[in-house]
């Protein structure tokens, strides 16, 4: 038998937009291909580097949209053609990641599949590496196994796993059993999650044996698992692949696997928790990414561009530059300006939740040019 | 003799960048050359149309920078050459509107001129032009005549007039003297000009016969007026104008006509007010224009700039438009947005004076290409 370290295979699924941070994130060049970070690389970029050392660069898998196929490739110039695996339109992460796992299994049975979204922000590498090495162990196991992070603050604008007793997983020390999953808590419960420390902030990664993860999708959403298994099936084959695709893809019920595995797993208790104790966030909007790029300073301003050419006077909060313009703020506190050749947001660290729903006033206004 | 308004000459004086309006108004196309009422004209055509019915199409004086020939002669294709008078550089308001006193009085010997800015906004022509018309009765008599504007509310933002008691000539009912010129005061100063009923804005309008005007420069700036007298002399002759200006123009002393002229002229009670009922603003910085284009209603959202592609929610202040792009406000109150192709600021109406700041920080920090 081989280590289960030496069957895992890292899914990046790359799909959402980041409605949240329009006009930066658009429907053509999303989140995950933008540098947040002001690191000279991209979401996805820092994403494959991450798990290039836990995988080997080649097993890692990207899920992606059609349409950013030729995006990806460039940002992954060694992401085999077998490694890439395109959506025809966006069906939810249960397809995205169950897709992915049925195609490994065939390919390699016993794979144990781990999924990292593409537009997140990690720092502390090797800590990450020690919660996945762990994770990998009690998949290993037959665990559906998440990585927790341990909070720092008391967030209310993450998701929360409540964490229960310690599991006996020979190889992983600090796995333990998860009791629910809880939606974004208001700021009191925020803070009975941090002192009560055995809550963590949920990052949607999951890692699980590829035959237990989809056998939580059959228990659940059995006609969307059958159509996974179709799907893979016919995928090695290009002459089957085409037809499989425009038959099932557009089927195929749209669920999160937070819904169709994550939360029945915990329910059945069947779902384990790694404390991750590295620096993670998932960049959700305009304030996070300001605070991101202050390092947490209040009453600074972060600027992210290339190049940016910025005069400020007594302000804060975030500018974020994709043009060439000259920027000039006076007097401006908490602000969110983010310049675009088509497009300018102006904002607040307090309304940056909101520019989603600007971005669907937009829409429904005719100006889908800009989105 | 002919009437006092036949001998009437208007003059316009079209210098000034207006840096409080950067990055509107620009050394390239200073704030006259702008529209900023949505009127569709810029503030300097919008000054030859109220001035055309007063003084005659043929009657009427620009005084402006060499680099803004062409743009000037855009805007006013009804100028003669006769009557453009070119600064090889500015050397401030006494030696603008001196010359062309000078240049009018050899010309049409008894000349009145009127010297009115070419980018402030005048509203209610007919009373504008009753003004004036009695200042041109009051300047036949030998005064100094200046148009104070009538305060609606206690602005601390411009200078005042302190009008003393009442003047007795024929056909000009309302002229009184004037006591003093007043700085901008605070607000609690300004509450009681308003209430006290004989203090002005200062409009900086001055109307004169050209002989008096250049009298009250001999008395306290007797160079300058010798300067001036030979510019004079030698700028109806091709052969003589050029070698005139290239000597004597660099040398003018640079002084602003409300010191070489206006309060020495009050201090001898040599100074007539006319009260003007027009509403008339400077449009000095972003928050008069906000205000301006608001029609004074506060918590409202102006927007000025054709084809403007603004969405706001919860906003308030202005945006000013001059790019194509799509300009998304949320949340942001008593905000300044100018939006242009190569410069953007962002500011709030209390910190609109502080643009000229910022302005020279650019030009210090080696940004003058956006100037």
């Amino acid at each position: 038998m081989t280590l289960p370290t030496d069957r895992f295979y890292a899914v990046i699924p790359a799909g959402g937009i980041g409605s949240r941070l329009w006009p930066l994130s658009r429907a053509a060049v999303p989140k995950f291909l933008h540098d947040l970070t002001g690191s000279g690389r991209t979401l996805l970029r820092d994403t494959w580097e991450r798990l290039a050392p836990l995988a080997g660069e080649d097993r890692i898998m990207v899920v992606t949209g059609r349409a950013h196929r030729a995006a990806v490739e460039e940002q992954l110039p060694d992401l085999g053609d077998a490694n890439i695996v395109l959506e025809s339109e966006p069906r939810d992460s249960t397809a995205a990641i169950g897709l992915a796992a049925a195609i490994l299994e065939r390919r390699h049975p016993g794979v144990i599949v781990g999924s990292f979204a593409a537009d997140h922000v990690i720092s502390g590498e090797s800590l990450f590496r020690a919660a996945v090495e762990q994770a990998i162990v009690a998949a290993d196991e037959g665990y559906i196994v998440t990585i927790g992070i341990t909070p720092t603050e008391p967030a209310v604008g993450f998701g929360y796993i409540h964490a229960g007793g310690p599991l006996e997983v020979a190889g992983a020390d600090g796995v333990k059993a998860v009791s629910s999953f809880v939606e974004k808590p208001d700021l009191e419960t925020a803070r009975a999650y941090l002192s009560s420390g055995d809550h963590f902030w949920n990052a949607g990664m999951f890692i699980a044996r590829a035959d237990r993860l989809l056998e939580e999708i059959a228990a659940t959403e059995p006609e969307l698992h059958a159509g996974l298994l179709e799907l893979a099936e016919a995928w090695d084959d290009p002459a089957t692949r085409g037809p499989a695709v425009d038959r099932i893809w557009p089927t195929l019920t749209k669920i999160a696997i937070d819904y169709s595995v994550a939360e029945p797993a915990a329910a059945a208790g069947r779902l384990a928790v790694v404390p991750g104790l590295f620096a993670w966030d998932d960049v959700g909007d305009f304030a996070s990414l300001a605070k991101l790029n202050s390092s947490g300073r209040a009453g600074e301003l972060a600027i992210l561009g290339e190049n940016a050419r910025v005069l400020a006077d007594q302000s804060s909060g975030i500018v974020v530059s994709r043009s060439k313009r000259v920027i000039s703020l006076i007097g401006v506190k908490d602000i969110v300006v983010v310049d675009t050749p088509d497009a300018l947001l102006v904002t607040t660290s307090e309304h940056a939740q909101r520019v989603k729903s600007v971005v669907d006033a937009l829409r429904l206004g005719g100006s889908g040019d800009v989105l």
